[in-house]
């Protein structure tokens, strides 16, 4: 490892270690494309320890706990109540390098200037590295946080590798986890010494773009209700021969629906509210549909997601009774599979209230927005741990090689995180 | 072939013998499902011949043309003018019995009736049976009516069969066609001697059922616009990250473009405009779409069928202007593949009035409606055969054993046609 002259540029300490240290795990944990970090694997491993050998050279205390997060903190200081950052080390197979690593290396750098620079603050701080958020290995998400609160099921735990036959219990097992503790459903974390938790993240969507931020607060985790297939039925028949007030068509009936969704979409926009709606697979059924046929029937999925519960129960019976309407008006019917539900996670209104004021000496007034992905802190959040998010501004979405983030928008959010501490 | 009792019943003359000749080809030509007349092929020819059979047995005169339709008269009568009546004497495999035949037999039994009875009228009537209408074989339709006027290009006669190595040349020659004068676009009807022609068919449409009219006349055969294949193409993205506001959503654009197309639909149709309108295919791209993606391409077929060339127009300038207004609303792009069009065929309004002058005699007082398949009539229509059309109500469409014309339906399309030409 290349010594990291710390003393050169005092005022540049955290962004110049943040630098060195994307760089390097980018380089130890780089594929083909993009990075490559297993969730309890080779990348997230080789990342965690490189952390580790850092986190050693500067001084700092090391816990790893039993599901083998890793803990960074000034010193052991048992009994105090702590602030706690982070966010996960793993990433997607061939993802970018700042989903989840952003958040870890925001509080460490933190961290590093307290230590080195021995400054005081009124609550301590505690950074975690956690391991395998994403679901893209074992199909489970967000393993780490949930294992803290002993939350990972058998089922989890016997869940299988994308491509080895290895189960999750035995990766979990490779990385020094203690799996018969984990299985007991003990908890790790003494949830009230938490006084608050922040994970900082790349934003995976375009607003903060848009909005020019270059970090924002968020204001909740949005929850979703989903139908995996609605079926239209209508009638086939000759497209030529069958006028308007005979048909039964489906696809007619459906292209309704979905305008119609839209009007309310954009109605309880208008009013306020947070919501975004996808019929991300529509189709037509391809063993019988042709040109000059009336298409009979039409499959299609839908997903709301809101941070609102009211605003999702809304949603479900507006979604209920315009097929109602058009079932009368077009004489075909919907049928539909089993209703998915997830709750949104609430963030902590006074942990935002916070973090918003350290943003505001950044010039980023009222810069929130709603998750519209899932994140640890919502493990956090339900646990009854007050929890809020900072995004950092980041070009083409993520789990891609292509997600860019400026070094200078993640020093904003770094910012934001160090006066919310200092404040706090 | 069982003797036909003619005597037994005057009154019902035309209905027995109508019945006798419908149930003595359904047997001749049924098949595992329905009935099956190949076009130039052997369930046609057994019917053919069936036909001359039975008119030799009548002693009426047979004539057979270069193309091996066969035209039956009362007599040679070269040089007289005369009404045209007939249909064709093909099925689509497994088809039911009525498509085509139903028109060939109601001129049939006229003629037959003149004979037995020793009718005269103020002009002959020869009956057509036409020969290959259906598409279902060798690919173009209306062979036997192109090939009469010399319409039939060398890339039709070369067409094969759907599943024998037997090109439709080939098939010709078998069922004793001059091919060689076919090939050379010679015209093998005199046009100027036919005042008339009438086609009598079964509706393959649920018109006249849900109007109650046991027959009606055509206004005309539409014609359409088609797009094979529309592209709409958008962004794809996650479906929680990204607002309403910055989607460019294949499938939200173009169900916004199918309600929009059906707003216009049904003021064209409140303005009394011919229109139908269908989109068979439809569908998201089912290499990439996902229930949580918000979808990148959706690929659709677009049809417009009208009487009315003006409408036809009409439509295609409304499809590609709200696919500009939602290009800028929405951020997508609409890709066309080639227009294809086909004409609508008018049909003549002296023919029309005089039919439902006679259609009125039996209660159907407007009774008038669209053809919206295309049948031989089209061809001798737009030859400029003075041509007009019966529909007799008929229930489950047509190309499918299910059809079921009733005979006393048939019956009163046959009354209107012999009122028609009594009164001609």
């Amino acid at each position: 490892m290349n010594k990291f002259d710390m003393e050169k540029n005092e005022d540049n300490y955290c962004k110049n270690l943040a630098i060195k240290i994307f760089d390097d795990i980018a380089d130890l944990t780089k594929d083909n494309q993009g990075v490559t970090r297993e969730s309890y694997g080779k990348g997230e491993d080789k990342a965690i320890k490189y952390l580790e050998n850092l986190a050693n050279d500067l001084g700092l205390f090391i816990e790893v706990d039993e599901c083998a997060n890793v803990i960074f903190s000034i010193n052991e200081n048992k009994n105090s109540s702590y602030i706690l950052v982070g966010s996960h080390m793993d990433s997607v197979p061939r993802g970018g390098n700042f989903d989840g690593l952003a958040g870890v290396v925001a509080g460490f750098v933190i961290l590093a200037e307290i230590k080195h620079k021995n400054i005081k603050s009124n609550f301590p701080i505690k950074v975690i590295a956690l391991r395998a958020e994403e679901s893209a290995w074992f199909g489970p998400s967000f393993i780490g946080s949930k294992a803290i609160f002993g939350l990972l099921t058998k089922k989890d735990l016997s869940s299988m590798h994308r491509d080895k036959n290895l189960s999750l219990k035995e990766a979990m097992l490779s990385c020094g986890a203690n799996v018969e503790k984990v299985q007991s459903s003990k908890i790790f974390l003494n949830k009230d010494k938490i006084k608050a938790f922040v994970e900082l993240h790349i934003e995976q969507g375009p607003i903060l773009i848009d909005k020019k931020w270059p970090a924002a607060i968020v204001t909740g985790i949005r929850g979703n209700i989903r139908y995996r297939k609605i079926s239209c039925l209508g009638t086939a028949g000759h497209s030529g021969t069958i006028p308007r007030w005979l048909r039964k068509d489906s696809v007619f009936a459906s292209t309704e629906l979905i305008s119609r969704m839209d009007d309310h979409w954009k109605t309880i926009e208008q009013h306020g509210g947070d919501l975004v709606l996808t019929s991300g697979i529509f189709h037509t059924d391809n063993l019988h549909h042709a040109m000059s046929r009336i298409p009979g029937e039409l499959f299609f999925s839908f997903e709301a997601r809101s941070q609102d519960p009211s605003t999702l129960l809304a949603l479900e019976g507006l979604l209920k009774s315009e097929c109602k309407t058009i079932e009368k008006e077009r004489g075909v019917k919907f049928k539909f599979d089993d209703l998915i539900k997830s709750a949104p996670a609430e963030l902590d209104k006074n942990i935002i209230d916070k973090l918003l004021k350290s943003a505001e000496k950044f010039g980023l007034n009222e810069a929130i927005l709603p998750s519209g992905a899932g994140h640890d802190a919502a493990i956090f959040s339900d646990q009854g741990v007050p929890t809020g998010m900072i995004f950092v501004r980041n070009d083409n979405g993520s789990h891609n090689p292509e997600e860019t983030m400026e070094i200078k928008d993640f020093i904003v959010g770094v910012s934001i995180l160090k006066d919310f501490i200092k404040n706090f």
